[in-house]
């Protein structure tokens, strides 16, 4: 069955490169590999690459090292060809030898590394590069109903981690410290690695890719907690909470209220067919009336899969039409510099009627004791 | 100090810049963004790029909502301007702006992703697009004595983990079962992350890059473990020994003995001058001659820094005079597929009369109990 899925996919690609007036995709090791093959495979200074025409059978260009990986992968019972070259051949010649020798515009991996790409163009004179990004995302937008249900899972797989915090989350402790103790969780609760991880108290809650520092958490700080991993699957978790280590101040709780109504909004907005940046306009202007508008410094959401971003982002300028089995972040965020921040994040699954939250923890602001 | 070391980076890549004909580079986030600035970001949609032209000052260009991020690391302290860019900008348009108006070819970072190397082609017309790595790579393939001791300390994690390899090593479990314990030890023996796990038991050890799997673990099995990670100061450990659980078979302790002869004659060919590919003919001529040479399948070594592989590579083929500072790995290995492999790693540095292990568990097979 899994090799179904993926020989499925293959030929769906193939059909949406044609169509997008490309000749083929030349796909190195990251998401796009993983959802066209079942391949995980890091991206080296080795190249690993798909090469995919519209109109002949796909390749995969191994080094040969990793020949016998990629068979254990099971990329053979695709019907996929390996092709593997040495430690001292060109592996653009054996791109340019598998290519279909009337191709004149390629579509490359969007995470392929500039290193490749420069190389391909230099190795390939007079043959047009453009991105693979825009055919794959219309195959990999609309979520199938296994896809969902991977998100599920992986919805409550950082659910629980959220509903230990206070097994770490605490004054007196530094982010960094809370923070390995939420990765060892992530890992425990169901993902193979964490992706990232930002415990933001205090001041540092109001820089939104904050990391973790060597803050020590005081009491009374609110702090903003945003996590997620790759499940084994390959699909990603991505939510965030506030929480305070004991009452924090009124200003704080004030602008909470907001948010979490912007945040309820949002995630109410969505159905089919209403516009993506509509429901950032949702959460904004919630925010916005409530006077707190300047604080609202980046957009509403992105979409999730197999990458933690990609496809469709929630951001103004984006009127794309919002399908069933899109599956975004809404999260809205209040930023005080210099004082605290929040940010309120769900996974929202498009449904045929509405949205679907992932995430199922409760969106109050939790008190802990400090 | 931190800033002064930054800043003395900068200028030198600026000077490597002017001298390698290039006008600037673009610098995405990654190791080359750290190694420049200290700005520890990750690679993501939004554009992070630090304009450093060869003549004019250099600027960080950050998405509005990571500015506190970037001020955080210390990037204002470099005397790095900032400039940011809200969701609705277009980001290549601040490129343009910021990059000389003179610029007619600018060095890309070597790991820009495909997405953003497009961009820039075609938001820039007409201004040719190189690699910034063959600049770079010049500053960073000889280690300060600092880079040195953080390699050394990076070295000295991973053999605390490798030492403790009897607590977690056993039959009857899966390989995923003892590396996720090793991944806990990674972390908790001086690495702020696992970067790679490999536990290649039995057939499973004849693939060089196999991860794990749900292989048990049997008795008499060799076992590769192939393991590293990062540190907190940015430096990358990378080791590999191997375990048998119980008594291997004879085959395997014979070709096992010639590995580690081969090991230990390329680890002592190291000294300035030398050709990087002498030490792969070391090792190879050592594996060759005992009747095992079509068994290695791949080349010695790599460099290892601020990446896991980096300059110099350790192959046939790479003339390049070693230097002291450079710092690579020496990892020979025999594969037999079907049956089992080897591998034996260490990271050597080369020093001003020969070369320096910052790896020192004993290299012999450990034979635990099975």
């Amino acid at each position: 069955m899994g090799s179904d899925l993926f020989t499925a996919r293959l030929q769906r690609a193939q059909a949406a490169t044609a169509a997008a007036g490309l000749d083929a995709l030349l796909i190195t090791p990251g998401p796009d590999l993983r959802y066209l093959t079942g391949y995980v495979a890091k991206p080296l200074e080795r190249l690993t690459c798909l090469v995919l025409p519209a109109a002949a059978d796909p390749v995969l260009i191994v080094p040969f090292l990793e020949r016998a990986a990629a068979e254990a992968a099971g990329v053979s019972e695709l019907g996929l060809d390996i092709a593997d070259w040495q430690e001292t051949d060109d592996p653009i010649a054996l791109v340019r030898k598998l290519l279909p020798a009337s191709t004149k515009v390629y579509g490359l991996d969007d995470h392929m590394w500039a290193e490749k790409v420069l190389k391909l163009r230099d190795g390939l004179p007079g043959v047009e590069q453009a991105l693979a990004g825009g055919v794959l995302r219309e195959l990999r937008i609309r979520k199938t109903p296994d896809e969902v249900q991977a998100l599920r899972d992986a919805g409550a797989a950082i659910d629980r981690v959220h509903a230990r915090m206070g097994e770490w989350l605490r004054a007196g402790r530094t982010e960094r410290e809370v923070g390995r103790d939420i990765g060892d969780a992530i890992v425990a609760e169901g993902h193979v690695r964490a992706d990232f991880i930002i415990v933001g108290s205090g001041p540092n809650g109001a820089s939104p890719h904050h990391d973790v520092s060597y803050r020590v958490i005081a009491p009374g700080d609110p702090v903003v907690v945003d996590i997620g991993g790759t499940t084994e699957a390959g699909y990603c978790s991505d939510e965030t909470r506030c929480y305070a280590v004991g009452e924090p101040d009124a200003e704080f709780t004030t602008y909470y209220d907001v948010l979490l109504q912007a945040q309820i909004a949002a995630c109410e907005a969505v159905r089919p067919g209403i516009g993506a940046q509509e429901i950032d306009r949702v959460a904004r202007k919630v925010i916005t009336d409530a006077g707190y508008g300047e604080y609202f410094i980046h957009r509403t959401g992105h979409g999730i899969g197999m990458e933690g971003h990609e496809h469709p982002y929630i951001v103004e300028g984006n009127d794309e039409a919002l399908e069933p089995g899109m599956a975004f972040s809404i999260e809205p965020g209040i930023y005080l510099p210099g004082r605290h921040g929040a940010r309120i994040e769900d996974i929202v699954v498009c449904t045929s009627d509405g949205g679907e939250r992932v995430n199922l923890r409760p969106r109050e602001l939790v008190v802990l004791p400090a």
